[in-house]
């Protein structure tokens, strides 16, 4: 039976070294992926060990860990102390099935089963099929559940569910309930200095349907959109999907390079950036980049779609004003999510748009999806207006600000190896690598080993080419505990990774 | 005032003589409301006579009638009873805000103030900006509130909300929850003879998303759609906004009528269709005819959007079982919503697509949305897999089927002017216009005359050129004492128009 796996791995694998991008030990992961769910590697069978497999296949010993620690995080394999790893017992919900149909759904599979429209293709590469998992050390932007007043969330449900009269239960309009509207527009406008009128307020679903609706209305298929680089994939993606085609423009400590944007690519339609807290690096958008994005996009009848997605979270100095808040031209659309603040699976977020596109921007939300569900905008609605909302914000706010201060004073364990950008704001902060460890360290190898030991940090890598590389870590959802424990085990890896090197 | 009045609409109506399309009342209602949404016309404002505006206008005293019954029914005008027509005090809600902004949320504006996208123009003439109206005689497609068992569902939602441990707080898989699309798979294939497994089941919010991701996953700008004609024009918009070109096929008693689509366009890469009830003629789709469309799919390697809308209301003759049920190469992506069976303020629908395809289209909902929201789905999951959707659709199908026959015998009365098409399925019963008086009358003027009185019939044409007109009647939310009087109002109206051509 080992020979067999061994065989096949070799086989595969040869077959993939031709194969585009991805690193060795990513191709070897995926075909030990495939190799389970095509049956070929069945239940409980007992894998070669990593030193056969690194022989077998003519890598580092490294490689095929990392490829196997990653499997292991999906749950297609498991270790038994001193027994080795074996193919797990039940492999996850999303290949459960007979072999080859569910290949299709496996997302990173490069060449669909079917011929795919261009777009569908361009989603190929992303990671659609999200599978939750419970949060571990570091995982980023996930609010912490703990915090989440349920109780009361669930006492306003109740009680507009079964409010005598309510209009939860026949069609909405498609912009969302009035009463949230307007609960909205006074929260922006408090807590991040927008100016709106309760009308240009449209309840959505999430930010990614923010930038796809902005993409379609804004732009036709061949149109650019600037994105950060590095930046946040999945918008990306969306843009794509809507047909654009994307302009990565280059981050610096004051946000977005403007210049050189111009540069690249002038005549862009829209910009996507993260001004109060760019993701991934941290930094906040100075207010000359502010004003020089804002002029561009004047000057050239482009539009600016500002993700404010964690612009409530700041712990030092003054919060800068949403770019929507100083835009005089209406150029641009301000995306705010309950989904980061609140909790995923609620679903809630709004774009606030110039007046003369509430129009266009209601009816591409209507022809999307008619309206976002009622029940919950009305729950949501009470929530604000009775300050719950409020009150959260408040107090995630001082939690999630002592756990910044406990990672700042626990990260010295990696001063030596990592510089840490900006960490006055948000949920999370990026270590970049020190000049002197470029090169050796690979931040996806790093991120990997990390999650078969427990911890989740993002590489850097991930969100575009840097020169140097990184890891993203997520605070708000850690305990000083845990975040000890998660620096040291990253020291760890690390030095594993600098010592084999 | 009065004088200010009629100068404005002579005005603008002379201005608008040479506008596209639209007949004159539209044209003159259309103007009427921007005088009012931009403040030309004040709260409170008397109208002048029908009579002195016809004569102002120069156009029959008939068309200013509807134009103002259309403006009554929108509530941009009251009358009061012996003296006259008046602008509302309180102007409906997406108009009242300051003039010159809001009129860029007027959807039917033909001009936007901005640069638009061309799919964001192809939207701009539909009524994207849905107000919810409380449901009159006949309104169509429209569940009776009073049916459903809210006490049930409230009973499920505060369960599934505080259950400990439930998992609906952290973000979900974007291709649903598995509970549920168990359920749907179970209930699908035992009510329409569906052929699936759960993991091609994906859960998404409504039939506009179906359409939207089929249209993006399977086709790319510039391709072509097969749409019914009539049919359902959100639909059309939805796929006209994913920048595909829409080939209205002709429908006769068997449905879509497949040759002609193979003459009009051989190579469309997509076909949506309404076979277990068409919307609105409300024939089924023969066994044939349903051979025939695939077989065209199979050959092109086209897909079919088969929207099984009310699949689950049918009350004489054995159901023919779903496309998807009899569909042998895997063309078909079925489209199942609980909006239309349950409330259309849930948003939860779901797609059962070929399995080569569950991948595209996950990354396609990921990309969209990220995933449906997830109580919503919990709480449903229950209702289906503990009985409840079952006993719901026992109950409906009962109190449905009174209706239908309570509005056949009672049709009796426009038996002179109206042939109903099958009226064996569904929601809705169409009648068409006897070819005598085909020409007289005017179903959209009929339409709207009706909705004055207090009634909501759909206009045949509204539905796609056809050679004769013809009016759309719900009968499910409709109760047979409503039935009568909503048919004697008809009556009425159809005489007047009869009696003044």
């Amino acid at each position: 039976m080992v020979k067999h796996a061994g065989s096949i791995f070799s086989v595969d694998v040869a077959g993939l070294e031709t194969a585009p991008g991805q690193p060795a030990y990513a191709r070897i992961g995926e075909r030990i992926r495939v190799a389970i769910v095509s049956g070929a590697l069945a239940p409980n069978v007992r894998l070669p060990s990593s030193r056969t497999l690194a022989q077998d296949l003519g890598v580092a010993r490294n490689t095929v860990d990392w490829a196997l620690g990653q499997l292991v995080a999906d749950g297609y394999i498991v270790r038994r102390r001193g027994a080795g790893s074996f193919v797990a017992a039940c492999i996850p919900e999303r290949d459960a099935q007979p072999p080859a149909p569910k290949r299709a759904v496996i997302p990173s599979q490069a060449e669909p089963a079917r011929r795919l429209s261009q777009r569908a293709q361009a989603l190929q590469s992303y990671p659609g099929h999200y599978q939750p998992a419970s949060a571990k050390a570091f995982t980023p932007s996930l609010p912490p559940g703990e915090l989440f007043p349920r109780k009361v969330w669930n006492r306003l449900l109740i009680r507009e569910a079964s409010r005598p009269g309510n209009d939860y239960w026949a069609y909405g309009a498609s912009n969302g309930l009035p009463a949230l509207r307007e609960a909205i527009a006074a929260h922006a406008s408090a807590m991040r200095a927008t100016c709106c009128s309760p009308d240009q307020v449209i309840v959505i679903t999430s930010t990614q349907q923010a930038v796809e609706l902005a993409g379609k209305v804004l732009a036709d298929p061949g149109d650019r959109a600037w994105v950060e680089m590095p930046g946040y994939q999945p918008v990306q993606h969306c843009l794509r999907a809507a047909g654009l085609q994307v302009v990565q423009v280059p981050v610096d400590a004051q946000g977005l390079d403007v210049e050189a944007g111009r540069q690249l690519e002038p005549h862009a339609r829209l910009a996507y950036v993260t001004p109060a807290h760019q993701y991934p690096l941290g930094c906040e958008m100075s207010l000359e980049r502010r004003k020089a994005l804002l002029s561009w996009a004047q000057q050239h009848d482009a539009y600016i779609i500002e993700d404010d997605y964690d612009g409530d979270y700041r712990y030092e100095g003054r919060p800068i004003a949403s770019l929507q808040g100083i835009d005089e031209h209406g150029r641009v659309i301000y995306v705010g999510s309950f989904n980061k603040i609140l909790f995923p699976g609620l679903r809630i977020a709004y774009v606030i748009v110039p007046e003369p596109l509430v129009g266009a921007f209601v009816n591409a939300k209507h022809a999307a999806d008619g309206h976002t569900a009622l029940l919950a905008q009305g729950v949501l609605a009470a929530f604000i207006s009775e300050g719950h909302l409020a009150r959260h914000l408040r107090k995630t706010r001082a939690v999630y600000d002592e756990r910044r201060l406990a990672f700042l004073e626990e990260a010295n364990v990696l001063a030596d190896v990592l510089d840490f950008g900006p960490a006055t704001a948000g949920m999370h902060v990026t270590g970049l690598f020190k000049p002197g460890h470029t090169g050796h360290l690979d931040d996806r190898a790093i991120a990997v080993e990390g999650a078969r030991l427990g911890i989740e940090v993002h590489p850097l890598s991930k969100y575009g080419a840097t020169d140097r590389g990184g890891l993203v870590f997520g605070f708000a959802g850690t305990s000083r505990a845990a975040t000890r424990t998660g620096l040291q085990t990253v020291r760890q890896v690390i030095a594993s990774f600098l010592h084999s090197a």
